[in-house]
């Protein structure tokens, strides 16, 4: 079996399903499908083809509640710059932040944290890695395993570096949970493709509905 | 027939056999799969769920020509800035990069060349809307259409916005021609996962061959 074959769930049900998991189950992942998981990430373009990634899976328990707690402290370093600065500033109804405090609190019990990496510095690098995120957590929902991409916080930046032996050429681009869901898998909420699109120029309408 | 359903393709295929398409032929791409590949795009996560993406499509002629030359002078002007002046500079063992400047020629004559913009200015608001390129990617060679990433220069930004009519409040993250391939689609040529991937702390090998 080839790993193109480890992921025959169709094109479109991946993508159309694969929102964001932010619920996980403790369930450890199956080293083979995490293998399918990075190597299909792998599969990315990156300018020239530099592939200029690292992927690294904080597995271990011990690793895993030492970078929880740092991420927890990223989270609230990123509410307090957008002036937030505790549970009660951010209203129930905001539902996505809601969501994503309590990811803040729990993402240490994820059975694997994904922190990618890319190999230099700048906006270049930076761009060049992203694409393959999407890639990862396609191929992560084919296995019917869930996950989110964040960001972590210069605060934290160097303790997350000094934990993970991450070294100062490389730069930490996405801090990715995985794991199986608690909820379910999409439907997605997405505005409508027409209304982000121009034909020519912007403002220019496409005559899609 | 839903978004998804249009997508039919086994993932591993798509994701295995989705590599750079420089040579396009220059046949129009029918409307419906151009918008099932914006659709497709429109469905990547974004920061916040804040989608702040916006596809400019340049499908008329004489926008593709006045774009393409732009885009040749930014090509050239990215080279001068890694000290090439010229075609004898690139040895004909660089296929990429021989590849690519053959595409600064072509690319007006790629039936579409999207520009990918961000509706806001910042690595952030990049990083958002990156992941989305992906999605566009794999949909189009499920269509059979193939595309590159590729990026302007500052020489040319302020041309391009005028030229497409983009705001001042957008930024623009990259440029993908699109179009049949004159050639065919994969295989990748990519480093194995195992050598690019550390468990719990950089340079702890997983176990993976």
């Amino acid at each position: 079996m080839t790993d193109a074959d480890r992921l025959p769930m169709p094109l479109g049900e991946a993508m159309y399903s694969m929102r964001a998991i932010r619920r996980l189950k403790p369930d450890p992942i199956p080293d083979a499908d995490l293998r399918t998981i990075i190597e299909a990430a792998t599969q990315a373009p990156s300018g020239g083809n530099g592939q200029p990634w690292h992927y690294l899976l904080i597995r271990d328990p011990d690793q895993r509640a030492k970078l929880g707690a740092l991420y927890h402290e990223a989270w609230w370093a990123k509410r307090r710059d957008a002036g937030i600065h505790g549970p009660d500033d951010i209203p129930e109804s905001d539902r996505v932040t809601r969501s994503a405090m309590r990811l803040a609190d729990e993402i240490g019990a994820a059975p694997v944290i994904v922190l990618l990496l890319a190999t230099a510095h700048g906006a270049g690098a930076m761009g060049s890695v992203i694409p393959s995120v999407q890639n990862l957590l396609l191929a992560a929902r084919a296995l019917g395993v869930g996950g989110t991409i964040t960001t972590l916080h210069a605060d934290v930046d160097a303790r997350v570096r000094a934990l993970c032996e991450i070294p100062e050429s490389m730069q930490i681009v996405y801090c990715l949970p995985l794991g199986y869901p608690r909820g379910r898998f999409g439907p997605l909420n997405r505005h409508p493709a027409a209304s982000v699109t121009s034909l020519d120029r912007v403002g220019a309408a496409t005559d899609w509905d």
